[in-house]
């Protein structure tokens, strides 16, 4: 369930001795441990400035240095240490930490939570003891982390050095995947600040490490692999410090698929891990959502190193038609969109390039262009100036090496001066996933230039992305308390009455008490109408009974009035009968259904579809976290596969879109005005003709 | 249009003397240029063994070798020239080969169809030159052909030298991409048996390439990249041609967007280019359609070394949890499915791993695995031994070298003997994207295992390829002759008589002739009916108040009846009437709609889908060529995302697909009757209800 209360700010000193120490220990060093000797390598290899001190209870010579045996035997202060000891070992070994007052640990072991209840049992009294101790945890069953800005790696396997100008942050709940990540970002050249693998979170969550992350200068932008999430507020509120940071994130979590999610559910017995709910997160967060390591990396590599980009115009520039061809259909695919150029820019990129290339989007500059390389920084002058062009992309492949006459280098470095003169984001992208090294890096690096070797159709997905724009902030559900049960809407006018009080346009039905009342009713609204009976004890009102449509006149009225009562009455005799509801009968128009359900997880979530086959057949339906704007609503309509239906299907008349949104906003703020017991709210269908938006019948759904 | 006759089988004597030349003249051979003097490299690099004649006017030494004047002048026989003069050079250039009784020429100049009809003329000219000399050509505008196999590179940029164990042959229509999939695969270290580009196609066609690496013993798989197709039937022929020589076609075709489809579409001024079209002829021909050139030779490569696999079940092997996941999810998104493993499986896998990891598919071994590497072999041959599983997909990275103490390559080793007992198609893939170079690829080729770096994403995607059941071999569409203009069905009686007597069932529908013969049929069929004019020169008969609907007894008939003589007649008083059809009036059941249309490449093609909001909003509708089977139509029902209306549909009766289908097929059946003159034929409704299926109107377009 979410927290009540906003999460308190990360503690960030504490986690600044544990992410930055001035002093390590590593404890359980031993020349015969591949852990010891990784993580000792890893120390010498950044250049770990401070002491590092090797714990062994048996003392004597490790890695040809003196150990101690134990931290508190060292005597001197120790900021972090990594603890490459067995799981029963670790009481002792916390001991000694609180001792030494050491900041904090990383719990390399595993057999803790992740085999069942007793090893959680095992793993909250280690939490306790650290809590006690005012020791911050990250793990246990993790490989450590890693922080390339202050040169202090705590990880066991052995990592690459520090690259020059690192801007990605790396975090992952599996240590080995993020020992994948590390050395897929390295393959790429992609310099990283921090890698830090969460494992079991006995203490530090991945919220935390993002909050943490969001607080520091070097990362631009978080690299996150997920399985699951322990701390949703806690998480949503990292985010958001993220995102105001200027940091975007960009999210490869697992469960996706209907073996995974059935995995989950089994697991939790509960909705923990409902994907759909998950995306409606990241759409509200501004979260980028891959599917992949590779474009979980080249993805956060873009938004570390080109930003957000303002519009989602690109211009894209190779040099073959088939390359320009390949490009279109995929940025197409991923929402980038291809503009056409300006009259005055194709006229001035017809001077440009008089010979060998037709001034269009995307620009073929033809194999040509190799031999006369100077056009190519003036090409992308003119493009630039293009207010449709938010975006540059040049499809080359960066030199891996000096081929000795220079030619691509020097290739590159026309294309390097036509990206510094451009004031727009602009971005060197390979044929084909390749390789960068060291040369083409420096080479890019030199000329100022962001290159990336991760393709055109994976920087073209990364670029979708990158393009989008940023989720607003956003307040947190706001939830009221929940009314008592006895003073809770659960029959349909009830319902509709408070859909009513929070703004929700609502067809009239007056409840009556006889067949006369009904006639008057009816007469007062106009004909036809619709009769149903209002009983908190029926349920299922057709099956009852209890509903008459297209009723034409008074005597049509009167009769279905006294068959409604009968019906009910032989169905359930018992049932209390609050009367009989009166509506107008509403034909043609496009029913919607808009209905909100609290997660476990997430808390309230709003979905709206089509009614009928659209959400039967086709699970043809938008959500987001409540609360919601006119304009999210906008924004899911339009996501909607039906919504052409709305653009006046038919020869009806277009749908008010606003209207629509309105009313949904104010639903899904009846809802939280319910509080947490309410479990659902459903208004179904929602009906929408013009600009005349009516709910024409509510349900509600309780906890308890 | 489609030809109406089977193309030639592809003239194999004179492709192969151009494609597997004994000797090679370049005709335009300068030290300055750096087509010659890649060209002339690449010979050097391949160990082309003939003779290489170099060809310049002016005689004299070039590439430190003595050059002949003209080709007639060498007095050797010459099999294939490359041919690297101006555009303006080139009908002397042909007119010395045809002295010279040279086999076949690459064009490499550009300036030909490509910039309009003037070149395009100069490019018939050019071919009929060649035509009349018998010289086969490859060009204009390509960057030429390589055949690995023979050693004969006749390629103008510079290539690899050829790997061992070649299997992948390379077409693209694009020269610059073919030298971007060269690059690609050699970064790979997959090794291609030919690299063929054809440029404007002047003589030799992607159709006649394909044709010609059909008949090669060396390619296993054939990747292409296309732009247009040329000679349709050629194609779909040498396609065919291909499957039967178990090589299967992977393609990456341009013009899958709109951008793309609209700016063909606007060139051709027809339906060429229309994509949904070429998707239906993949899935026709078993074509596997890739949308990036990464995966256009990842699949390909694939393809070639693993074959067709059998089914869909894999066993998935990663060496952490998290790996495991993410692999899950992908494999989903494919179509590779990740059966439970039968019980004597997981029995056996517990005895084979007892201590560090849990039976099941996926199988997470965790890193403890590194360090038992001989329980990997076993594992595996347990996994072989289960009936669901079909392939079996591990992941690891290969070493890219020595690391010292051999460890990786130790694990490797048992993963390769693991594969080699296993009876079963097997993969190691990376984890993510990665190169694969020497050691990596001669150590999997030692241990005779398949290993990929195209990661777990590209790796499952291929698979995907891989998994699908093989195209059947099919015919043709056998097309009747048109029937004359005024012999052809036109209104809703006669279309609807054509499809009963091609076995569709239809409505009965009889043309009466007054109101008491309406009355008869109404009553021999039973009430309610419904009455709709019959007139070849009524399109809109609702419009022209034609149709009258649900009536329930005699009276409403003959009333009907004569309301809709008078209304037509208002509507149109010269409308020739050939009387009033009398139908029964049907509800309920499920709306289809099944028609035809001919595409002026690929000939008649079928789509089916179900009525109003599907189509019309969602644009929900399979396609396939005809003609189609019962398999066929089933299949395609299954595609349709409203397929679930199929299944007993609010309390419906589930449908009969297989009389759906039937029904469909005569459909197809009836519309290859009519001729190529028939545009479309479409049914609408053809509705279903349990296992009655009745087409309720028709409808037919024709050419002229």
């Amino acid at each position: 369930m979410p927290k009540e209360t906003m999460p308190a700010m990360p503690d960030t000193h504490s986690l600044n001795r544990l992410f930055a120490p001035r002093s390590i220990a590593l404890v359980g060093a031993k020349d015969r441990s591949i852990w010891s000797v990784a993580s000792f390598d890893n120390l010498k290899r950044f250049g770990f400035e401070g002491p590092v001190h090797l714990i062994n209870p048996k003392g004597g010579t490790v890695h040809g240095q003196q150990a101690a045996t134990s931290c508190a035997a060292v005597g001197e202060p120790i900021d972090a240490a990594l603890l490459m000891v067995p799981e029963a070992a670790l009481p002792e070994a916390m001991e000694d930490l609180r001792a030494a007052n050491v900041g904090g640990a990383v719990i390399l072991s595993a057999g803790f939570a992740e085999t069942g209840e007793e090893g959680a049992e095992r793993q909250r009294r280690v939490a306790a003891l650290a809590r006690e101790a005012g020791i911050r945890l990250i793990g246990p069953n993790c490989l450590g982390f890693a922080n390339y800005v202050a040169k202090s790696p705590l990880w066991t396997t052995p990592l690459r050095r520090p690259m020059p100008g690192p801007t990605l942050a790396i975090v992952s709940q599996s240590g080995a995947v993020a020992s994948q990540l590390e050395q897929f970002a390295y393959q790429q050249r992609i310099a990283v600040t921090h890698l830090i693998s969460t494992g079991n979170e006995a203490d530090v969550t991945i919220a935390d490490a993002i909050g943490y992350l969001a607080q520091q200068p070097e990362p631009r932008s978080i690299a996150l692999f997920l399985e699951t999430i322990r701390d949703p507020a806690g998480f949503r509120a990292a985010v958001e410090a993220a995102n105001a940071a200027g940091k975007p994130v960009t999210v490869l979590k697992v469960g996706s698929s209907e073996a995974a999610a059935a995995a989950a559910q089994t697991h939790t017995g509960s909705l923990v891990g409902d994907d759909s709910v998950f995306d409606a997160l990241c759409r509200d967060l501004g979260i980028a959502r891959v599917h992949s390591l590779e474009d979980l990396i080249v993805t956060s590599d873009l938004f570390a190193r080109l930003g957000r980009i303002g519009g989602r115009g690109m211009s894209l520039i190779a040099m073959s038609g088939g390359m320009c061809e390949i490009a279109l259909d995929q940025a197409e695919k991923e929402g980038v969109t291809i503009p056409r150029l300006a009259p005055p820019t194709l006229a001035a990129l017809r001077e440009t390039l008089p010979a060998f290339a037709t001034p269009s989007n995307p620009l073929d500059l033809t194999g040509g262009a190799m031999l006369a390389p100077e056009l190519i920084a003036s090409s992308i002058a003119e493009v630039a100036k293009d207010p449709a062009i938010d975006v540059i992309g040049f499809v080359f492949d960066a030199p891996l090496k000096d081929d000795g006459r220079g030619f691509a280098r020097r290739f590159v470095e026309h294309v390097g001066q036509g990206f510094s003169a451009a004031g727009k984001p602009c971005l060197m992208m390979s044929h084909t996933f390749m390789p960068v090294n060291g040369y083409a890096r420096e080479l890019a690096d030199e000329l100022g230039m962001v290159y990336s070797g991760g393709g055109v159709d994976g920087c073209l997905r990364a670029l979708g992305h990158l393009t989008r724009p940023a989720a607003l902030p956003r307040p947190a559900a706001r939830q009221g308390a929940s009314p008592a049960p006895a003073e809770r809407p659960t029959t349909e006018r009830a319902v509709l009455d408070h859909l009513a009080r929070h703004g929700v346009p609502v067809v009239p039905g007056p409840v009556v008490g006889s067949a006369a009342e009904a006639v008057q009713a009816a007469g007062e609204m106009g004909y036809p109408v619709v009769l149903k009976i209002a009983s908190p004890d029926i349920a299922h009102k057709t099956e009852a009974g209890g509903v008459r449509l297209n009723l034409q006149d008074a005597e049509a009225v009167a009769a279905a009035h006294d068959a409604i009562f009968a019906s009910v009455r032989a169905y359930k005799p018992d049932a209390a009968i609050d009367g009989v509801i009166v509506s107008p009968m509403r034909r043609g128009g496009v029913e919607l259904f808009a209905g909100t359900m609290r997660d476990p997880q997430w808390g309230p979530v709003l979905a709206i579809g089509f009614g009928g086959i659209f959400v039967e057949v086709l699970k043809d339906v938008s959500q987001r976290l409540l609360p919601v704007s006119e304009a999210d609503v906008l924004e899911m309509l339009g996501e909607l596969r039906g919504a052409p239906m709305l653009d006046g299907f038919r020869g009806a008349p277009p749908v008010d879109r606003t209207a629509v949104a309105k009313a949904i906003v104010a639903i899904g703020e009846a809802a939280l005005a319910l509080g947490h017991d309410l479990l659902s709210l459903e208004v179904n269908p929602l009906l929408v003709e013009g600009s005349r938006v009516e709910a024409l019948d509510g349900l509600t759904n309780w906890d308890k």
